[in-house]
């Protein structure tokens, strides 16, 4: 196995080799790296492979380790002798420099080459921006020539940054005097925020790409008329900017299990998984592809099945819920500062949120494996607890020392996992019909995946669902924007909160990505930095290795 | 000879080998473009080439063709059996989407992939850009959490984006209440104009990257102290998002000739080359390397001199002046929209503007070689007169037709190049010294390249300098920034204007690149779209070819 000096990693073409995918189909960026192209899944002509959803209970937060598991998992499967293949998110470049640090999975069950990924990568956040702001540029050039009825007033289309900067979410633009734009107010979001990010990770081919961003309602004209992006005329454009960044890209794991990283949306505004056309692509090299989705299940699973699979038609073949002992102390009632001490007993009453999430997985009638992202300061009794509680509902359960030993602590985890998916396929199950109206939709999805007793709709979303239908943008699914830290839109209600009301507070339209995003609560689409950032611990020596990125 | 079917170009593995450059220095981009580690001009241990400077008259707002010319040169000396590579400049994406198209010769004389390279590339701009945003977010992060002295009004540090976007120019940042950032105006200039772009340009290695970072001058405390980017304490993660971005791109000419394009400075408030460490690659590698300097030569070929050949220790063999017969007939006093009408004493009235830029380029004391970029409309008697001209001023003269023609157009403008350059080398001879005061170094420059009758430094300009002195920068280089379309400061004066005077408003500190530069008129660092963008003729079909990319 020739090795990458510098990297210690295997050549990218020849992980590639491991899925029958010939160095035509690459192409490199760097050694290690490689964007593949969209016509590899065809050409292969291979069976499609079997999906595994990667979701968690609701997380402490620092995050159950959804990659890490995932990425632990897969390698599991390949040391059973399974042809294995991850699909993930990749990371955004603004929180590795705010509070998060890298976002590569962790210990024995990573990406790699993890700086850069964490990093530039392939370009494709930068081409997302690029596109995105392109469309800005046009629409603030329109106002300034007097060349559109688009009421400055009512722009919804801001701009993004790949960058975490608060000073930017409420800007004036267009400043200066005559020659320099029309004065309006706008505001930066993050690049991951953006509905061409959602659009990109949704689209299955390049011609879905362009009619997507073809779609995109900008804002309306002074007489109330939807604006689309096809009318600014610059969406050949943007499309020509994310020629490369359509196509999925190719690195591996820490013990070199293929993995397609790319795109990377958010799991509230957005549907927060990675691209379908990396999701097809692993399907169509590998057996098993394992993929995640955003946040808890509450959120991202449900996601992955309303949104997700039903445009994409896929259908996995079994769903992982991760979850750890700290955060089912957490649900339990014990403070986050001291959920490293043994307590059994709050794992105990923590259960009711794995409860919830297990409840509403089996909604969508797949095969379910619990897996316990294992920490060095869990107990034999505290893990007991979780089993015992799987075993007597039913569920496959696993514990897997992921981050410690890689793959080889996940032999068990992949064994239930071949075990679940191995039962018959049955079809796609989504939790509401499209031509429901949108209330009924949002309901649906607060009181089977919340647990909660209504919605109350405020008069502000009430008014844009209207809008939506008059527009004809009834039959969208829906994209619930809400908090992750609780099944309840308020984060501070942990465990399995009861006789809540989901708050509807606004809607929004992204009709390229082809959802409404109903809103609950303040959601933070630009986040600062902290006081003492990541970015101080960075740095790079002469030879240009970067240290401090975790 | 292997040839990519996409492009119709040979794999960039290839191309290095002309060079003896192994594939082990290579970090390929796809398989037509590939970074160069920067250890390979001294792994090769060649005695260094000749450097050739291609730079021009004033130029028509067309242009005269520098980068059309120095690809051809290239290729002529090919053609001649010399070892030859280009050192180019990147374009920039956002005048792609203006008015200007693409940047990367034309016809016969191009870099490939084009469309590539106008855009994404290999995202060295996109790396510059977030580099630079990084810094303005840690200020405006200080600022927010009141762990600065920094004052808020004397924030020098703007945030960039390589876009046109007119309404970016002037904003306001840091509204919408307390948790917000703190209010204060503020704007975006285009990455080309970035101090960080000037940065990577000038760094001859990783080292000096990180310590001109250091140096950068993001503004003055209340007490008027200068705040410094190592204050901000995130220079070591700026120069981890440049961490690829350093090394230089290889891509090749329509003939194959190898090209490390790389950077892309203004050449107004910057010095307008590509970087110095692809300058050097191209020499370490090559017999000669061909490279060109923004803008005429009163500004470009003035700056490659006293500011990259100087920092960079550089000494060019032989000076290219590119004219037109178009720009000529302008220069005559023709209107441009008469150019292409046959007009041989317009021609011979135009002479003075290639004298004034043979006369500034003559005081280096390198030889020159006149190349006339030839169009379809030249009359073989308007070319005459400057073949006679130059003929009789004893410099050589040689007509190109490298749109058409490529290489084979270029032989006799090769050859001549030859021998200019088999003169025994001269040491570098700079305008003026360092330790002169900034207004001599000025004046000298206004009254030797652009023939001025003298320079009138501005009151605000006048103070500028004196703190640029009490803070230890009196002895920096003189960044120019003043019209391309005059040797004047008024860009409506054609030919070789005289007994005007050089109006210097405001001076600017550019610490990290390492010169001050001296702001003549106004100048434009964040470009507009025009009404009708070239954005709006670009697509894409559904196999991801590119069309309406010139």
């Amino acid at each position: 196995m020739a090795r990458n000096v510098e990297h210690g990693l295997r050549p990218i073409a020849e992980v590639a080799r491991d899925l029958d995918l010939s160095e035509s189909f690459l192409e490199p960026y760097g050694r290690d790296k490689a964007k593949v192209r969209l016509e590899a899944t065809d050409a292969l002509g291979r069976k499609p492979g079997k999906l595994i959803l990667v979701s968690a209970i609701t997380p402490t937060p620092a995050g159950e380790g959804k990659t890490t598991t995932s990425i632990g998992l897969a390698q599991g499967l390949r040391r059973i002798g399974k042809r294995a293949a991850l699909a993930l998110r990749q990371p955004s470049m603004g929180p590795v420099f705010g509070r998060k640090g890298g976002a590569t999975g962790g210990g024995a069950s990573k990406l790699e080459p993890s700086n850069t990924i964490n990093l530039q990568f392939t370009g494709d956040f930068h081409a997302i921006t690029a596109a995105h702001n392109l469309l800005a540029a046009a629409i603030d050039n329109r106002l300034h020539f007097r060349d559109t009825d688009l009421d400055p007033t009512r722009v919804m289309w801001k701009r993004v940054l790949d960058m975490n900067d608060r000073a930017l979410r409420h800007i004036l633009v267009g400043l200066g005097g005559r020659s320099q734009g029309i004065p309006r107010e706008s505001g930066f979001d993050i690049t991951a925020a953006s509905e061409v990010m959602a659009i990109l990770c949704l689209a299955d081919s390049r011609q879905d790409l362009r009619a997507r961003l073809d779609r995109i309602l900008v804002g309306f004209t002074k007489a109330n008329e939807p604006v689309l992006a096809k009318q600014l005329k610059v969406v050949g454009s943007m499309a020509a900017i994310l020629n490369e960044a359509i196509q999925p890209n190719l690195v591996q794991s820490t013990e070199s299990v293929p993995a397609f990283v790319h795109g990377g949306p958010f799991a509230n505004i957005a549907h927060g998984c990675n691209s379908v056309v990396a999701t097809k692509m692993a399907l169509g090299l590998a057996d098993y592809a394992v993929t995640e989705a955003g946040f808890a299940f509450d959120l991202g699973g449900e996601k992955f099945f309303d949104l997700k699979c039903r445009s994409a038609g896929l259908n996995p073949a079994a769903v992982v819920i991760v979850a750890t002992i700290r955060a089912l102390k957490m649900h339990g009632g014990v403070a986050l500062s001291s959920t490293s001490e043994p307590d059994p007993a709050a794992v105990e009453r923590g259960l009711v949120n794995l409860a919830a999430h297990l409840d509403s997985a089996a909604f969508f009638g797949k095969p379910i494996v619990v897996a316990i992202n294992q920490f060095g300061t869990d107990t034999p009794e505290e893990l007991g607890v979780v089993h015992e509680y799987c075993h007597d509902r039913g569920v496959g359960c696993a514990t897997a020392n992921v981050f410690g030993q890689g793959g080889a602590g996940a032999v068990e985890l992949a064994e239930k996992v071949v075990e679940a998916a191995a039962a018959p396929e049955a079809p796609l199950k989504t939790l509401y019909e499209l031509d429901w109206p949108a209330e009924k939709k949002i309901e649906e999805i607060a009181r089977v995946m919340y647990g909660a007793a209504g919605v109350s709709i405020q008069q502000e979303a009430e008014s844009k669902l209207k809008k939506a239908r008059r527009l004809g943008y009834g039959d969208l699914p829906i994209c619930m924007a809400k908090t992750q830290d609780s099944l309840s839109d308020n984060p501070k209600l942990r465990g399995r909160p009861k006789g809540f009301t989901v708050h509807v507070r606004d809607v929004e339209i992204a009709a390229g990505a082809g959802f409404l995003v109903a809103l609950t609560g303040e959601l933070m689409r630009m986040p600062g930095l902290p006081e003492r950032p990541a970015a101080e611990r960075i740095d790079v020596d002469a030879e240009g290795r970067i240290t401090g990125l975790s």
